[in-house]
């Protein structure tokens, strides 16, 4: 089996009429290494805190809806749903981050579950690079997607 | 000191009407591990290879000039230039990537560079999605940049 | 009850997974008010009188498509029809729009309706803006809708 | 004196290529009056009160950045700084909001400090309309500009 | 019969609210002629061909995504697959390239497909103009379309 | 001399940091042929005719604003003034466009110049598909630019 978004070696948005029209939810993970100082101004200042993250849930909910005008071969879809959470582990300097989006259609929401953790942490990376510019955001993987015809996904890496 | 994104613990656009029009260049890195039939999928068949890699380093140049739209709290500026290279690690079955992005302006182009090794990767992702889904998005990082009032950064974590 | 846009207090777009597919059609009004200058240069000059509405009614169009983009909780849709209307009170100085937008879809076209009226008034703003800068945009509110669950809706304030 | 925005009756965008470059502000008003409940909801409930207009906040700074993809005939423009605040009248039940915009160029940010107002009214209507679907958006008008040949406005009519 | 896109003279979006969804198709085609030295560039150098209509290829796709932000009057619609090819007419100087659409919906592709293949050809364009500015884009036509109320319809002009 | 768009055979948004701001201005013209009816609805029904190119101007100008998304390669630019003509050969039943862009900037405009002209023909297509499906657009070329360090250039070709 080769690469279906290829046709004779050459990129197609894959032809997806015949799939059947499904409800559809993919769930996805991340996280961004920060340092103490950053960790402070996040977790203890309640204002700041809501706010870093409050920003970066706004723009992985916007950030969503643009997943097919940035990754090239994604088919439009009707999102019906988008939700993301933030673990701070304060005692590791770690954001960690899982993103739920859902939709009724003929293909998955894993690349917008994706989009959003990669938008949020970089939305992280952007309001807190005045004091740490070296943070690294690790770990974006695919957690689990149900729905279509390949069924219930679970990763097995993790 | 604390975050220059917030006034008075609500998020702005930070103004930057009084820093100069100078050169800046930022470059960003990042890597996803891939499994066996994926890596051999994109190094050994010639066209493909191109092409995914293809499709990824035109998704990545496009996506550098949507980060002000992603990221909400990013200036919006004009690039002057941008440029994705990868590297295949047939043995450990990783792919890297290294953005670069320059501008004349008032602000850095940090989050541009890192905007496009994250698309680069996320289309990676969902090209090769039919064939592994487990694949893992892994240390997108600034590894330096320079231009502007605080001169040149270099990572000293990598 | 509390919003229905936040789960634990954070924000969401919300899951209308569940809802039905109805045809729903939603109607906005507005209105601006222009002085007399203004006022004589849109309802005199016939050319100029079309092309300052009829810039405004495609601006108005093009916008209701941008809805979910610019509202952050606003689910994606596929508007079916859109429509937008000027009424000219050349005594009162006051120029009034009316939009409906009309969709098949899970959820409704209030934002869509409501984003027409509001662009469709900043375009007349930004055409008319070098002979007044004083023109105000009043009133901008939903006059009705229909479709969904909640069934008819009517403004009773007016 | 006729419209700059028409040559012979037809729609341009203004040549502005002799204009200087200068530093330029806008500061932009408007309110939306909601009912007792949505109030309540907003300015008791800390958590909450914070989101709505955290979101609305997020959504404008947003919001300016696009102003030239929605007012047809406004110029792109570099904003090197935006900001939005809020006041919460509970007695007369009414949340008046401000938005001030910067940039350095060679025309005005009227237009982005009065879309960001509008973003900012239709993004409390959305995220309250499960609550109250009659608020009413009310007095979008331009407070003040600086920059530019035209010198200082400050609007006489408030 | 008049314009559809007007009422009472004026633009509307169509209310298509009443059209069965069903499975459409459309193909579109159109060329460019080039110089000696650019159809040399592009046909002998074979990384370099692979990448000018490897990069139109991703364009094209991209746009046919995008065609209801730019025809102000299409409405949006979730394309189920996009497909574009290329026949170069080494003799002759020509680059021909072909688009398919497919979308399950109320209303026809025949703009997408439109929209592919006119940014197939800009992009060409651009990407070759350091070497020649006097390439010509030439006949961009519907050739066929299939679904919907007006059954299957084959261009006669060619 | 090869492409400039490439670097090692690989794509890559040209690096013009050295390049110097100075205006420049691009004229592109194109056409497109309809049918005797749809000749007659835009040349006798005055409104109308007002209408189809009266959108057709506004979605042009629009989409100038749009060509760095949609062409890959391209450098976003802030355009300075944007316009465009139609003239109508009844007896041939040919419409001509030509577009004028300018810009004070590192790289020219002649990209956003035929993106308008492809835009208004498509739009013109699009309004009035209903009527005809047989339109053709052609010859759709560069007329002319000035400004940048390749001085002045009139194609020679027309």
């Amino acid at each position: 089996m080769g690469f279906s978004h290829f046709k004779d070696g050459k990129a197609i948005m894959v032809d997806v009429s015949e799939k059947e029209n499904t409800t559809r939810v993919a769930i996805a993970c991340g996280s961004i290494e920060v340092n103490l100082k950053t960790m402070d101004l996040i977790s203890n200042g309640e204002v700041k805190k809501g706010d870093v993250l409050g920003v970066a849930r706004v723009a992985a909910i916007m950030a969503s809806k643009k997943t097919h005008e940035l990754i090239p071969m994604c088919h439009p879809l009707l999102l019906t749903g988008a939700d993301i959470e933030f673990q701070i582990d304060e005692k590791n300097l770690i954001i960690y981050t899982t993103a739920t989006v859902k939709t009724t259609g003929q293909t998955g929401v894993e690349m917008e579950a994706l989009q959003m953790v990669s938008t949020a942490l970089l939305t992280i990376y952007d309001m807190c690079k005045a004091i740490d510019k070296e943070m690294i955001i690790n770990r974006i993987y695919l957690k689990e997607k149900t729905g279509g015809k390949s069924g219930k996904f679970i990763n097995s890496k993790i």
